[in-house]
């Protein structure tokens, strides 16, 4: 799913607009959490005698449920909208078309062996229910870069309007939180705080760690330029020596507030090491759907959901004929986003049915640019990586594989979260494809001669999820989380959205082990 | 080479016995610095004539020169000590032989695909004329991981020995710092350094940076927690409630010490992109030798150098059939290490020789080590990057390559510099081996029952460079760069000593180009 920068963006425009209690508040309520509790593969022990699962959805959770509940002697159907496996596990290559709600058909034209992920595109190393699939699955990871100290952070209101490199601004903040401290420490401000042994080791590390001289004084000069880069760089023979860049004044950078940007690196979800499928995320989806491909009936629009006293019928529509059926099966596990299943009739008792509604979607956008070269790398040292900007765009993600290729290169172009993301969704297309440019041109000026042609996903026009995944408020999630995980009858329900760990793969995967191991238990205690 | 660890670990060692006056002045001192001022392809226009260069030492600046100066019409030999190109640019793999001073002989037995670079590692993003050699030359690369928040941090004096994770110390030392600093804004101890304007936005970026509540408190909870790791991570379905981790008292993060190794990831050396050639480090030696290759006589011991009016001319032994002869051109590049070339019959005049005599070089150790199976990604979730400690071993190294696979790996075991690299060298290679894993056991009790066998690599023990690389102080940088640097007569120096990059392929390369442009512009000035 388009994740978690979905906090971070989230987080800074509460930031902007409210203020930093505010922040600290709604990173709470929002629940967010990134390890994973998998403990190995799921052993679901014992005959189920013939019982059989309807599968709603054929996206991660519902593929996994698919895999397991077979080998464990179900008998399993899996119902899917779309005309291909893996739901927002999903990558965009040339040569693909989607249509999204409101008819906009786009038809990818990206060069051969590039592509987008419109929904995840990484995998931290603690998701280890998605790393222990891919490894079992056959699927070939590759580390995907999320922090690049020459990369930009960038705001309209900052440095005029000048993109910075990350490790300038990270050089500088440090540099001017070292020497505050290091100030109030050396004036005996903190000593009520800090014991005499302390101290001196306080010290020590603030040098450290904000490149401070003997002085304590953050300047500019080698010692910061060993952190932000230089004006001239140190060669080799004569002419050789390096010039110090010029450091930003502790008033310039915390005005700038791109220290904002800097946080994202420390966050657990975004640690190190991060991987990715080799090829695109896709590869993950094609790899389930090469186990559980035959038990998958594409192109079913689910229309109805009934249980009874011995099982529960699921209605379709096929999406592409018109055909109308019905599917049935012992036990239903429904893994269909809440912002759609709340829409299909089904007969669960209140409880669920509060639960399902208690979750609105958030909205996201995605758009892939090509362009005729990889101008980062060539002309800015960019591998990888990602540039922040507080411009509509947000953010500009650089390609973790293929570096220093020749020919087209695809960007990630914008991802906005919140009202930018529904800004853009509101546009045509073309018209999110063109800000988007228009916007990324503010960073690198290539932009403008380079760009060759683009694909835009946003979200809330996506007609299968209508919004990138379940945000729940931690009201809703101490009122509605149980009950929307329990099951209901014969009906139980997975997906990021029964989790802790939401817009994360992961968190598809881990609620569709719990559930299935739930459900298996029932099975086994009739 | 054995690269700039060197610098922290110098500094650390530094630090820990002089505090941290003396890192500052060391590390100025040291004159170290990373970038590299490489300005594309060197251009060496016009006709040489047939004017001849004798290059001494077949690394990367000698096959570099070899490369371009018979591109511009040079008649050019190589000799080298060594029965492969490359010098430091060096891997070892199964099968390979390795004899050191004193005669001690390891065979490496590693599995097929392992191996172990005992000089440079990695290629920073900044390497620009490095990695576009290797675009030249049709070099595979792939990300190197420096970082991994997932790696360990440990001192035998703190946590009673037990190895902390890089994220929790890291969240714990910025929630203290912020903290502090917070604290002593609140109480407005800093009214004369920051502005009012000034002291919110610090606030609220502390909170951002240091993970701190509303009240400026850093804390046990679910803030800390989406930094440093949970007790219990975040799953999916019911009973997926994650729980906090409990932080480190900021006495307990000060005193450990392990925040030293943090800075090691701000320094530009290690910022990300690095990189690494897929394979092993001399897939670049073996790249530049297929170009030049022709050009190298091996197994050619320089006994001496003599300059006259019309040439130079170096006499050599061979090292295997112990034949003696000479090679002669009109020019004479010498890549040979200072360590080596001092002990070398040489006429140049006073400047250069006392140049030549006024850099000692590094002490410097790897050990790679071979294990059953890599565990430290089976069992602890770390793919690639660096645990540290204050033991002998300074270092333990994760292969950044190869993730997830089955079978053995091999991890760098040790990588000392300063007085526990002499210790370590001291030792027979079996006993260097076993020394290093009965201290990695402390890290990983898995070494005891994984460990299979290992090769250590002492740079002062390395025949052909005795030590890692020239370790310039800033008076004798004052004094004799320049000098060395500079032709003498018909002959030329180059390699990283003759470079502000010590240590890195980047400046061996960058000194030979500087060289070879000074060597061009004098012949034709003829």
């Amino acid at each position: 799913m388009t994740e978690t920068p979905t906090r971070r963006d989230l987080l800074n425009q509460i930031g902007a607009i409210a203020g930093g209690s505010a922040v600290y508040l709604a990173m709470t309520s929002m629940g967010f959490a990134a390890e994973s509790d998998y403990a190995g593969p799921v052993k679901l022990e014992g005959d189920p005698k013939g019982a059989s699962v309807l599968i709603l959805g054929a996206g991660v959770a519902g593929m996994a449920a698919a895999l397991e509940l077979r080998k464990a002697g179900y008998k399993v159907q899996v119902l899917d909208y779309n005309s291909r496996a893996g739901g927002r596990t999903w990558t965009i290559r040339g040569g693909d078309t989607y249509t999204e709600l409101g008819g906009e058909t786009q038809h990818c034209r990206f060069a051969e062996g590039l592509y987008i992920n419109p929904g995840p595109w990484r995998i931290p190393y603690h998701h280890k229910g998605m790393l222990d699939y891919c490894k079992r699955l056959g699927v070939a990871l590759e580390p995907f870069i999320q922090v690049n100290h020459n990369a930009y952070l960038h705001s309209k209101n900052a440095y005029d309007g000048k993109p910075q490199r990350y490790r300038e601004v990270q050089a500088d903040y440090h540099g001017t939180v070292a020497e505050l401290l290091a100030k109030a420490v050396n004036a005996d401000k903190l000593d009520d705080a800090v014991s005499k042994d302390d101290r001196e080791r306080l010290l020590l590390s603030l040098r450290s760690f904000g490149a401070l001289g003997v002085d304590g004084r953050y300047r500019t000069g080698e010692y910061a330029s060993s952190r932000r880069g230089y004006a001239k760089p140190p060669g080799g023979g004569l002419s050789a020596e390096p010039e110090s860049s010029v450091i930003s004044s502790s008033s310039d950078v915390l005005k700038s507030g791109l220290w904002r940007a800097l946080a994202v690196a420390l966050d657990y979800d975004y640690q190190t090491t991060l991987f990715q499928p080799v090829g695109g995320m896709d590869m993950i989806a094609r790899a389930f759907a090469r186990e559980v491909g035959d038990l998958i009936r594409l192109n079913s629009k689910v229309t109805a959901i009934r249980q009874d006293e011995t099982g529960v019928t699921a209605s379709w529509c096929h999406t592409v004929t018109g055909e109308m059926g019905q599917s049935r099966a012992d036990y239903c596990l429904c893994t269909i986003p809440l912002s759609i299943l709340s829409q299909i009739e089904m007969n669960v008792g209140p409880k669920l049915a509060d639960a399902i509604g208690a979750v609105p979607y958030a909205p996201g956008m995605k758009i892939g640019l090509q362009f005729k070269r990889r101008f980062w790398e060539q002309d800015e040292a960019i591998y990888g990586g990602i540039s922040y900007t507080d411009l509509p765009i947000s953010t500009i993600g650089y390609p973790a594989t293929d570096y220093f290729k020749d020919g087209p290169g695809v960007l990630l172009g914008a991802y906005p979260f919140g009202p930018y993301a529904y800004e853009f969704t509101a546009m045509t297309p073309a018209e999110r494809i063109a800000k988007a440019v228009e916007f990324g041109a503010v960073i690198h000026p290539q932009y403008r001669s380079e760009f060759e042609h683009g694909v835009a996903v946003g979200w809330h026009r996506v007609p299968w999820s209508m919004g990138c995944y379940g945000q729940w408020s931690s009201e809703a999630r101490a009122k509605h989380y149980r009950n929307l995980c329990a099951m209901d009858g014969r009906i139980l329900l997975a997906g990021e959205h029964a989790s802790y760990i939401p817009a994360w793969q992961e968190g598809a995967l881990l609620s569709s082990l719990d559930a299935i191991g739930r459900l298996h238990q029932r099975v086994m205690a009739r």
